[in-house]
Formats: C-alpha cells, sequence, structure tokens
C-alpha cells in the first residue's frame, strides 16, 4: 500500500501534533478546500462539531472554549466562509478566549487571479489575533514538515497565552484533496516523521503566566494602601474563561477579609456565586446602590471592566488610589481615573499582599462604617426586590429583571448560565442574587455584541454535564437564530429564556427615545416576530410564558430533558419604568434605615 | 433657537453631502453608537433599509447596488456589527460591487482601554477596500468641516471607480449622539457650510474609465489577430454591476458577426438574455460541448472569470492566442495560459477594433465551419434537454437542472433572477437558454460563497419593479434565513424557488464522495430541516412542488402578490446521475449528427 498524497499528509501531520498537544474539540464547517483538514480531524480522536453557518460555528468554538478555558479549534473553506469567523475572532480577541482559527486556502499563485472561491486571507483578522502565521504548500520535506508540527504546537500554546486570545493559521491546499493514495510519497516518509512524529507531541510549549513577587514594590505599595485605607474596595471585573476556571475564590475573599473591604462581583466575574461566596464580604447588589454610598479611597480592580456603569461613574469621579491587576498589562479601565498598572496575576498579588501584611503589627482593617453600608444596602436592595417577586406582584407590574433573578436563585446547583448582551446582562448585574452554588455564568462582555448568543451558550453547553441556561432577548434569539441547528446537530440541551420585548429594548434607556422619529423605525426597531415557528423548525419545545408563572415553568424546564424555549412578553417602556420604581424604592429604604 | 450639537451637525454635514453626490440608499441597523448617522439618514430623503443582522443588512446593500450599479451605503453601529459586514464587503470587493461602508466608533481615546464595545475598527476589512478612511473627532471647525464633505464626495466616487467595489470610512462619534440642541455652536456655522454647503454638492467627483483608442498598437494587433483568426471565440464572464448597467451589447454582438466569433455568454455576463441575443452569435449551452469542439486560436475574454469549468479548461488546454480585457487592468484568469492584458473598457476596445477593420479591405471571418459546429452544439444541446423536460420525464427523472431551465424560459419579461452560488448558477449555467427577453440575472461570483444569497435577492428587488425570483439551494437558504426578514421590514417581493437535497449536493461531483466516513457527516452534510417553519416565521406563503407541476407552480407565484417559497425536493445522487445521462446523450447526437 503507499502512502497517502501530501494534502492528506499534511493535514494529519497536523492534527495529530494538535491532538498531542491537547486539543479536544474542533467546529468544522463543511467546504472542499478544506477536505484534507477536516479528513484528518474525523479520523481523530478530537471531537467533531459540524457546523453549516461559519458564523454560528466560530461562536460556538468560542462558547466552547469560555466553558473550559482551552482551545477550540475551527476549520472552514477558503472564501466568504473564514470572514464568517470574524465576529467571533473580534469576540475571543477581547474576552481573550482561545480560538485555533483554521482557514483553508488555494495554493498561493492563484490568488488574485479570479479563481474561484479565492480571495487574500492574508492576515484577515488584522490585529485581532495573537498571532497569525501561513502555512507553506504541503510537501513531503522532512524540514517543512517539522516546522509544521512546530507551528502546530506554537500556535495551541499561543491561545493560552497571556493574553489567551484566538490564533490563526492560513492553510493553502492544492489538489488532490481527499486521501487517495499516492506513489510519489515514500512509505517510509508517511510512517516516520508526518505519520507519528515523536512518541509524545513533537514540540511541547509551555505558557508561564506573569506573577510579581512579594517582595516587589508594586506589592508593598499595594499591601501599604490597603492596610491604611479606611474605605478600601475590590472590584472583579469579567473574568478571562482561562482565569475562570483557575480562580480561587479563597485568596480574593481572605484578602477581602483581611482588609475589610467589599468584594463588588460582577456576575461574569466567577466570584458571585460558589461555595465561598456567603463566607466572604460579596456583594452582587451594587449596581442598584454603589453611587449612594461614600466614595472609596483604595480601590483594586482586576477582570474586565465591570458590566454595571454605575460602578464605573463611582469609580471615574473618586478621589482614590486605585490599582489595575492584569497579566496581560492591557489597561481595562476607558475613563483613565486608575493611578496604577499591575502586570501579573491577581493571585500573585493577592498572596503577595496577604505575606506582607503578615509582617503589619497593628491592626488592619477599614472604617467600622465601611463594610457595615455595603451590607445594609445590598440587604434592602434584595428585600426590595423580593417585593416585586411576589406573584400578585408580577401579574400587576412584570419585568424582565424579576425573570433574571429567578434564573439564578432557582438555577440547580451546579449550571452552566449563558446571558446575552444588552438588557439580560445588565438586569443578571443588578437582579442575580449572590449564592453557595456552583453556577458558572458566561457572557460575551468583550466587544458586547447581541450576536452569536445561541451558539455561545450551546457550544458552552457541549462541554459540561451542568444544566444549561440561556437567558436572551429577541433580537440576540433573531441574530442567532442559525446557531439553533447545534442543538440537534450538537446534541446539546438547553432551556432557553427568552424576553420578548419586540425589538431593542435598552434603547427606551437613551435619550434618543425622545426622539421620533426616528426612534421607533431606526432604534427600538420593533420586529413582530413570533418565534414559535422557529423553534418547531430546529425541533425545539415552545411555550409561552406568563411572568407570574416563570419559577414554575423554570423549574419544570430544568427538570426535562429536551431543549424548551420559555417564552415572556414584556413592554420595554414598562419594564423601564418597573426598574426605576425599584430604584425610588430602594432610596427610600436606604435612606429612612 | 440653538444650532444641533457637533455630533448631530456632523452627521447630517456628511449624509447631505452623500444625498448631494446621488447616494439613494442606505442600509441601517440599529445602535446607539451611530445615531447621528441614523438621525441624518432618516431625515434626509435618501431611502432607508432597517435591518436587524448587519450581516444580512450588508449583502441587501450588495443586492442592491448589484442590480444598480450604483453604491449603497451601509451604517452599523460600534464592535462586533461591523466585522458582521465583512463577509459582504469581500464579496463587493471580488465582484466590484459599490458600497460605501459607515462604521460609527467610540472617540479615539477609548481605543484600548476597555471600553463597552470598544473593539480596533481602523483597517477593518484589510485590502478588501478601495479607500479607508478614518474620520476625525466631529468639531464645528470650518476646515474639518470642509475635509467631511470632501471625504464624503471623494468615498462615493470611489465605489465606482476602476474597478468598482467598497469603501470605509470609520466614523467616531462622542456624546451626546441624539440631536439635542447646544449653545455651544453658532447658528451661523450650523446653516453654512455644515448646514447646506454650496448650492449643489461641495465637491463633485467625476470618476472617468480607462479607454484605448482604436489607434493603438494593442487594439490594432487584437484587430489583426482577429482578422486572420479561423477560430476565434468571445468569452463573455459575468459583468460587473457597473458595467452590467451601461453594457452595449450591441458593440459585442457587431463584432462577433464581423469575424464569425462565437459568444460564449455567462449567464451572468448580461449578454445571455436581452434584445439583441436573437440577433448574434451568443450561445449558452457551452457548458455541456464546449470541450466536444475544436479548440479556438484566438480568444477575446472579459468580464470576471466564466462560471463553466469546462469553458475554463478548454482555454486553460487551447494553443490561442487570447486577450484580457478589464478595464481595471485585473488579471482575472487564474490557468494563466492568456497571452494579453487590455486595460481598458471592452467597450472602447470592440469599438476600436470595429473602426481598424473598416480599413480591412479583404473579407474578414473564420472558418466556414467554425460557427456552424457551434450552431449545432447548441441546437442539439437543447434539443436533449427538451426531452428531459417532458411532464412523463420529469417523473420519471426529476432533476434540478430542469428547474432551472423552466425558471429562465417561463420568467416573465422583463425580470430580475437571483441565482444561488454552489449547484444553481452551474446549473444555470448549463441549462438557461438564451431569450430574446429583459432578464437580469445576478449571483455572487465574487468569492462565490453560499452565504447572504436571499438578502443580495432581496436588495436587487428593491431597487426595480420587475418581477424578482431567486433560486436558491438549502444550504443557501438556511445560511441567510435571517435575511428572509427583508421581505416584509422591506417591503420586497419574490418567487423562491427553493432546491432542497438535504445537504451540499454539490459534494456528490466531488471525488471526496467515495470516501464514506467522513462524506455524509462532514461534507454532505444532511440537516433533515424542513423549511414550513421558516416561511412561517417571516409570513412567507410555503408551497410543496413536484418537479413535473413546477412550471404551472412557478408561472402562478408570479401572476400573485405576496412572497411565495416554491420547494422541490431532490436527491443530489439522482441528479448527478440524470446531468451525466444528458451529457451521455447529448455526445451520442453531437457524434451521430
Amino acid at each position: 500500500m503507499s502512502a497517502p498524497n501530501r494534502a492528506t499528509l499534511w493535514g494529519r501531520t497536523l492534527v495529530d501534533e494538535l491532538a498531542k498537544g491537547g486539543l479536544e474539540a474542533v467546529c468544522i464547517s463543511p467546504g472542499s478546500r478544506s477536505t484534507p483538514l477536516t479528513v484528518a480531524f474525523a479520523e481523530s480522536d478530537i471531537e467533531v462539531f459540524s457546523h453549516l453557518d461559519e458564523r454560528s460555528g466560530a461562536y460556538f468554538a468560542l462558547g466552547r472554549a469560555r466553558r473550559t478555558g482551552e482551545p477550540t479549534a475551527l476549520v472552514c473553506t477558503s472564501g466568504t466562509a473564514a470572514a464568517n469567523f470574524h465576529p467571533a475572532v473580534i469576540e475571543a480577541d477581547q474576552a481573550r478566549v482561545p480560538l485555533l482559527v483554521l482557514t483553508a486556502d488555494r495554493p498561493h499563485e492563484l490568488r488574485d487571479s479570479g479563481a474561484n472561491q479565492t480571495i487574500d486571507q492574508v492576515k484577515l483578522y488584522g490585529d485581532a489575533v495573537r498571532w497569525y502565521a501561513e502555512l507553506p504548500d504541503p510537501e513531503a520535506d522532512e524540514r517543512k514538515v517539522r516546522s509544521l508540527r512546530t507551528t502546530a504546537a506554537r500556535a495551541l500554546a499561543e491561545t493560552v497565552g497571556s493574553p489567551a486570545g484566538p490564533v490563526h493559521l492560513n492553510c493553502p491546499f492544492r489538489k488532490p484533496l481527499e486521501p487517495t493514495e499516492t506513489e510519489e510519497i515514500p512509505d517510509s516518509f508517511a510512517e516516520t516523521l508526518a505519520g507519528r512524529g515523536r512518541e509524545s507531541a513533537f514540540v511541547e510549549a509551555h505558557t508561564g503566566r506573569p506573577t510579581l513577587e512579594p517582595s516587589s514594590d508594586a506589592v508593598g505599595d499595594l499591601a501599604d494602601a490597603l492596610a491604611t485605607a479606611d474605605r478600601p474596595l475590590i472590584v472583579a471585573g469579567p473574568a478571562d474563561p482561562v482565569d475562570l476556571v483557575e480562580l480561587e475564590p479563597a485568596t480574593v475573599l481572605a484578602l477581602a477579609d483581611r482588609v475589610g473591604a467589599p468584594v463588588l462581583a460582577d456576575p461574569l466575574s466567577g466570584l458571585r456565586f460558589g461555595e465561598d461566596v456567603s463566607d466572604g464580604p460579596v456583594y452582587g447588589g451594587y449596581d442598584a446602590y454603589v453611587d449612594a454610598l461614600p466614595e472609596p479611597d483604595v480601590v483594586v480592580r482586576f477582570g474586565a471592566s465591570p458590566t454595571s456603569k454605575p460602578i464605573r461613574q463611582v469609580l471615574a469621579a473618586a478621589d482614590a488610589d486605585q490599582y489595575l491587576l492584569d497579566p496581560a498589562g492591557e489597561w481595562r479601565e476607558a475613563t483613565f481615573t486608575a493611578t496604577d498598572l499591575l502586570a501579573a496575576t491577581p493571585e500573585s498579588v493577592f498572596e503577595g499582599i496577604l505575606e506582607r501584611l503578615e509582617e503589619v503589627d497593628e491592626a488592619v482593617g477599614s472604617d467600622d462604617e465601611w463594610l457595615e453600608r455595603f451590607e445594609r444596602a445590598e440587604r434592602a436592595h434584595w428585600e426590595v426586590l423580593e417585593g416585586g417577586l411576589e406573584a400578585d406582584a408580577l401579574e400587576r407590574d412584570p419585568f424582565e429583571g424579576a425573570v433574571l433573578a429567578t434564573v439564578f436563585t432557582e438555577a440547580p446547583d451546579p449550571a452552566t448560565i449563558v446571558v446575552a448582551n444588552s438588557m439580560p446582562i445588565r438586569d443578571a448585574d443588578r437582579f442575580a442574587r449572590p449564592r453557595a452554588a456552583d453556577l458558572t455564568v458566561l457572557g460575551n462582555r468583550g466587544a458586547s455584541g447581541i450576536d452569536g448568543t445561541a451558539s455561545t451558550a450551546l457550544g458552552a453547553g457541549s462541554a459540561t454535564d451542568d444544566p444549561l441556561v440561556l437567558v436572551t432577548g429577541d433580537l440576540s434569539f433573531y441574530h442567532d437564530s442559525n446557531g439553533l441547528l447545534a442543538v440537534d446537530r450538537c446534541g446539546v440541551d438547553a432551556t432557553i429564556v427568552l424576553l420578548d420585548n419586540d425589538g431593542g429594548g435598552i434603547f427606551q434607556k437613551l435619550p434618543i427615545a425622545d426622539f421620533e422619529p426616528p426612534f421607533t423605525d431606526q432604534f427600538e426597531t420593533p420586529h413582530g416576530l413570533e418565534f414559535e415557528p422557529l423553534a418547531a423548525l430546529y425541533g425545539l419545545e415552545f411555550e409561552r410564558v406568563a411572568p407570574a408563572d416563570f419559577a414554575t415553568a423554570y423549574r419544570r424546564s430544568l427538570e426535562r430533558a429536551g431543549t424548551q424555549v420559555l417564552a415572556l412578553e414584556f413592554d420595554s417602556q414598562a419594564n423601564h419604568r418597573r426598574r426605576e420604581e425599584l430604584e425610588t424604592r430602594l432610596e427610600a429604604a436606604l435612606t429612612t434605615d
């Protein structure tokens, strides 16, 4: 029997090295030019998910990588297919999600020649990738094959570097693309270097993370600042996926405890939910009250920029020393009021501070009042909310925030909950109460688009046995309707909570709402879509649920197999009014308190 | 009353200059950052189409610009919204479609700061645009406003330059974004330069096209070559949109007649259908027989690379002088067998040749046999096909090509027909018979993707009163299912012919079909979708049609208002068998002839 042809050999070698490097999943969209990659992945032990729309496929891969903190690969054919990956690649860049994008391409000489499905794929994603490499023409040449294995190993490692993110390998292939045998390559070649590489991976690329020693001046300064602060504050923004799975909440909470600092935990921070939450000063209702409390004097921020606009405004206005902690050394704070940037993992900094504080003899701790103010405000916030969650209140004054509250309080433990952008994530931020339960909460806050939502959720669900919940608005649901094909095709079940206010409810919050026209036609954009048929198209169960019955329907769905869409209708104007009423009631409670 | 704020003023000025420059339509996706643009367009006389999915919106704009040959503008907010335009921008680049892309952006200082919905939009589409410009921060400054008007005028002109294509203006705005009044800008400023500009456009940018004089050596050489050729051939590939509307078929046909050259007219060339077609040697069945005829000795090619693979193979193998005519001077021929490139409009070259040939005394013309061979083959091809189109043949052996044949022979005059990529355009190429009817046939052959198909069709339909027909496979239909929202939202009616073979039928034609696994799961990718609910979602009528009843159902749909989906089921294996049978029968007919 003769050896496979060079394209097949090339695809197999690349995939073999990726498998040995630990790659566990790939999302493939069908196409001809990518045949050598597709065939090699299908033969491998790597799990293959097939997607017909590359945009949805890319978000599925993103969702999976978000959930696992490990790279997912993407494969597509040449042409606009690759451009359909672009939105997810940008989200992966901004949110530091490890993605390995493999785009098949025509051979070099066909570029700019009018050849079919041949576009300029060189650096297609611009600066949005950590690394771009152009593979050479496949050939059974020892050095070339060594370079291929080395590039594959490096590319995979780069996706989980500092910061993690997308890597793009452009892969030209010439015919034959299918795995025909050939006489041209000696068996010995195919069986050794190309076929098997070394025993383990050919190249093992180990990725370290930047840490600061306890002895460093920066850690010392921050420790001193916290030790002497009256009103220290820890702000945990949305976590990077790689951090989310590696995060040690105990370290954060130990520091918060030691210095008497409240931890304001974004719903995407990995700190609002979990076993340790009840042990520490973790707060989740801040979006509703933080602007009514005294301003902090020392702030430690890590993760991405918080979802909560009130926090960002308070921090922008505060006369405080503000320390940004980021292993990638990026400046994730758009008001430019922070004073220090520490390019290291938050864990290393926190451990260093705790070590330093052990040396401090005198009592360390914030003002007596400081934590108590947060405690009181937090309690009042949840009390006010609970009033609004009672059945008769919900019948009288339904609002989307109540649904978000219930999604989190009633979620099973563990659960994976994906929250769409625009209003759902803002409502989760305000109304999702901290809980000592293992809830993994994900959202695309890198670029905060409304695209790719269903796919992100189903991709996350593909990586876990947790019950999966997606909370989405109607525009997001429409935008990635194609992504629902993955329910059946990739075998992922979910409970989909659809908050349907017939258009862009968030625009009601913006000043443009006062300008009619063009407000309704160009901003709120009601579409009048009834989504039952969409559910029918993809074989999902569809249930219209009254807001007052949501908790029951939600619990029932979570106990059932299959995928249910629980559709709730809201009026976005009433919704915003209701949000404001709750604010007023909380203000009153805090004043009389 | 005070003047508008600077963002509003800026948006209005930009839109005013575009309107004066002749822009007639814009596709807008809702968003906050783009408010000044959206408000200004909504106030203007420019027609506004609102799209909720930017990917579909961009293809809608592309379809409209394809149909009109005139620029359509696109507006989106900052973030991944802009990346969703990328597939259509690439198609516009490759197919030379005039698009003006206006992406709103956050102010410069927010880039790379973790600000919400802030990505790196600088040169987002790489080299796929004719021109990229970064607008400055809006300000009520005279020179800035003059630069804005000048940039707007240039950008619009650039979209229809040589070659036409996409232009990207990135437009940063800072709050306030909505049209609030302000004291800060004097009324006099807003009312003069910014508000009105000059009487007509502030800048008029006139775009010329490269022509060759009849006296040029290149024209003389080509005229000589054609005059002395035994077997001259004219190959008309897919036309650029700007050429399609300006094309003078009479010139091409006059030359063909004069030198005895068959014109092989791609279905997208603008030459296969039209008043003049019956007057000249125009052939449409070549895909089925060109490889059985003698090879040409002089070839004139214009337009993009032909859809037909047999033509491309014949030209690649021919020992012929091959002249490429392209006003943009690009090399649109991927076998690299052409001998001459003339960077000029085909019209100027053809007119020059005709002028030169007038000076030639002796008889000019090809071999007696040459045109006759094409005549006979063409006649035989349509006769063989007609046998397959009879009702009992269709009941016995249904095939997709028969549907394509009927779509064209039964189309009303005039009509606009959009044909999806993959098999439908190949079947149109082979089975759409030349007709003296005003059929505008469009397809995305720039990058030949299966994405954006419905949107392209509806965008084209938005620009014409012609009955609109879309012929699509099931994968294309699924891929741009979101585009169907435009039927209702943009008020475009269509007859949608859905050829459903449950997956990627084209892969049956490729050698990978012999490799199972992974053929079915990773290439043919059957999805089992039943599309009635999709039609229901978007309020379209849905009718399942047996292949033998298609002609009747098609005629009925074309007479009715509203949008109908005529769904036909096929088996892609049987389909390919049937195509091959017809080939065999044609071969037999040509041999015995």
